[in-house]
């Protein structure tokens, strides 16, 4: 540089600039880049590349957002779709069909006695042992601290525990009523084997379920005898002999005669603890630590039901049953409920997965069974015969396939609900049948988190919708609002 | 355009023409597109852009590459990966560690008796069904029509069949005496219930994997009594009275007495046909279809087996089995010894999956048996208790869990091996035990495909990229190698 100047001191021509280096690479004749032509050309270029860039990348994002697991709209976490839901807000949700592009992963069983890693909490792993395949169950030990178990623990009895069954409930609007079902209709639904008699185990089935009176074979033969209804004495009920009976004939004779709480099917206390925003640092981290297990995502397990716990005093139990009902087209979950087009007078919980927590060691007794878990079969009747109930947790916990003994701090967890094939929520798995053994010696604390899925997509989308659009209106009007909003959670 | 001409034709001064569209979106000003370092910053976006454009689509591609399902070096056609393999050539191959990003898709069984559609051919769907979780085992009508088994069958003919086994394998070298081992510790081995007696069932276990004779209880009885084996005849056998024993001594007996076909574990004839390019349209085509069935990537599926046809008479059987045996840590797979680093004694066939066909319908018998299915447990000896023999085909088929019905065009798919939970292969499932159930009237066709994997998955890509490189030379110098590779293929 300094060269050139000094000859243009000297005023001498200057020399001719040497040629930029882009002219030695690409040479451009400089009247062709002036030229109104060549330069609308380079600019469409130009466009045409900006618009590929934006194309291609809305391809990749909108492909890995196919791909994650639970990105959809109404899974994701709800701080990232305030815009969406807002637009959405203008559209009534009953007239969308939500485009089914989540997965709920299920975690593997592989084997009974497999054993695998996960991390549920930074910077510590735990073991996750499978118990059975039907269900699928897992135990995770260390799941919970000794303190965090205390904590929880004496949340609940902040809280306070209620009884988790009142002896008889009285005046109750009866089912078949509402249904209109005749005698002959209730009949042949409690006649599972059809053959045109009711057997002992077919009353006690509809019985337990419908009273919650936990009656055994020998409480049945004394009623029969009471009532004087099985008049031919061979302890089976005819079409005619069924007919003479009311509905409500074994409730009154119970009542007459005194139900003990080791009648019911369940004798324990319990209380809800909620665990959402706010709640106690412990329970919030618990509900963190099950949707890690669980792998499920994050929105689904927020909007399940608060946390459940539940103290067995010596003596206690819960009989055999299931979380969570079967899911027929008629079926709607209680969850879900308000997303429903129908009404139904069929209703259940749709607990998708069971995540029971021990809050400390049983002194005896108190097992969590699995009566049939891994049988190859499943069936109903065949649960009780020959004077066995496998479902009877105060006589029979030793008869079943599989306990699990209570140990501070240990979780376990198992489907309800099969998978459908396709990613979703499919048919109740009955083999989940599960009960809580009575507690011999010392008392029992566990606590249950259910993570609820409705099994029809459809309406769990909707649902997931309607809360996301109620807690967007609450948030425009927050004072209003607050303490309703609290009070869903809290009578949950 | 006609006006501005008429005014040209006048002679008077063309009126200046309208300013392009584009200028009047974008106001450029004609000084600034002219200056060189406009230019030259129009060059540096373009040139950006069009490398961002290159680097996305680079990125896009080898995202969907790594998502993909056997989008892998090693298990991808061969034809799409030429210059990758030929890179991969200067390196040797028992260096290299390959990074598992293969994810073997298994088929969801949900619960026996759940129904899903496949598409195996355009335009056509079958129906899965699920015939038991343990093993995962499936069925599926109409996977061949009546003209495919019966090309099957003349092809089978055509080639020619040879005994499945013959009568006693004579002068093989014993596996003890090749791992140099003591009586007792052959008898250590033997006494798997470790109460330091040989019960007959252990004895018999042993007896029919090694010399593939199989003894029933009272043979065995015949046995001990013609050696004068059991002094004590109290029916087990101490180490005392075991050491006695020659390691033939079994066979030695037999031999003298006369062995007939229906005391093998055996009693059947097959030949295999090669399926691979150049095989009959039907073969080729039935491939296919076991590809789209079993999900895998279609290079593991041609690099398996041949299909093997099995012809029964009348009369014929398969005692209960397992197509593959377990794989300890020192086991390796048949199909990959080649790529096995270490010699080893221990060798199975690492058969993965097996789908089997009925080419024809049989008139009486013949079922394949899966004596265990979906037991709650598994326990080797109690297959052989109170004089029943589960895996007895010849006499105890009813006493099973589950019989499939041979139907014409009829396949079945079953795991012979667990998944080890992080998308590869796992431990063996001993529930995939199996068997063939004597013919009582008519023969019976049938045809196995199994699809080999090693549950080493490093073993597995080497076998993969070694099969790889050979084909690679032997394209190169296609005349010299036609007959050989050939063979290869043949002789499997």
């Amino acid at each position: 540089m300094t060269k050139f100047q000094g000859n243009t001191k000297d005023g001498t021509e200057p020399l001719p600039a040497p040629p930029p280096l882009a002219r030695e690479r690409i040479p451009v004749q400089k009247s062709s880049v002036c030229s109104r032509s060549y330069f609308m050309v380079v600019m469409v270029f130009f466009h045409v590349y900006i618009l590929n860039v934006i194309a291609l990348l809305l391809y990749v994002h909108y492909n890995n957002a196919s791909n994650a697991v639970g990105s959809d709209l109404d899974f994701t976490s709800r701080t990232n779709n305030h815009k969406i839901a807002e637009q959405l807000n203008t559209e009534p949700p009953s007239d969308t069909r939500f485009t089914r592009n989540v997965y709920l992963p299920r975690i593997e069983g592989i084997r009974v006695g497999h054993v695998q890693k996960v991390s549920l909490a930074p910077g510590k792993m735990h073991e996750m042992r499978t118990l059975s395949l039907k269900p699928l169950l897992f135990e995770i030990p260390d799941f919970l601290s000794e303190e965090e178990c205390a904590v929880v623990v004496r949340l609940a009895q902040l809280k306070g525990l209620t009884e988790s069954q009142v002896m008889v409930p009285e005046g109750q609007e009866e089912l078949s009523q509402q249904l209109n079902l005749s005698p002959e209709e209730i009949f042949h639904l409690l006649d599972l084997n059809q053959d045109g008699q009711l057997q002992p185990q077919e009353i006690l089935t509809h019985s337990r379920v419908r009273d919650g009176i936990w009656l055994t074979p020998e409480n049945l033969r004394e009623i029969y005898d009471g009532l004087k209804v099985d008049q031919d004495n061979n302890g089976v009920l005819s079409m005619e002999e069924f007919g003479q009976l009311n509905s409500d004939s074994f409730q009154r004779y119970l009542l007459q005669h005194g139900v003990k709480k080791s009648h019911l099917v369940r004798n324990s206390k319990h209380t809800w603890l909620y665990q959402g925003q706010g709640a106690h640092q412990v329970l919030r981290e618990l509900r963190n630590r099950v949707t890690r297990l669980t792998r499920l995502p994050p929105s689904l397990v927020e909007l399940s039901e608060p946390l459940q716990v539940v103290h067995y005093e010596q003596g206690g139990h819960y009989h055999a049953h299931h979380d969570s009902g079967p899911v027929y087209s008629d079926t709607v979950c209680t969850h879900t409920r308000v997303a429903a087009n129908t009404s139904s007078p069929f209703q259940t919980s749709c607990r998708y997965i069971t995540v029971l927590f021990y809050l400390n060691s049983v002194e005896e007794g108190g097992e969590t069974t699995f009566p049939v878990a891994d049988n190859r079969t499943f069936e109903e009747v065949s649960l009780i015969q020959n004077n066995v109930d496998l479902l009877d947790t105060r006589k029979h916990c030793d008869k079943g396939n599989l306990r699990v003994k209570p140990t501070k701090g240990t979780a376990v967890l198992w489907y309800n609900y099969l998978s459908d094939g396709k990613g979703w929520v499919g048919e109740q798995d009955e083999y989940s049948l599960h009960g809580g053994c009575i507690v011999t010696r010392g008392t029992k604390w566990i606590a249950n988190n259910w993570i609820n899925v409705d099994p029809d997509y459809q309406r769990q989308a909707r649902y997931q919708q309607l809360v996301l659009q109620q807690q967007e209106s609450q948030e425009r009007q927050p004072d209003m609002n607050a303490d309703e909003h609290t009070g869903n959670h809290q009578e949950l």
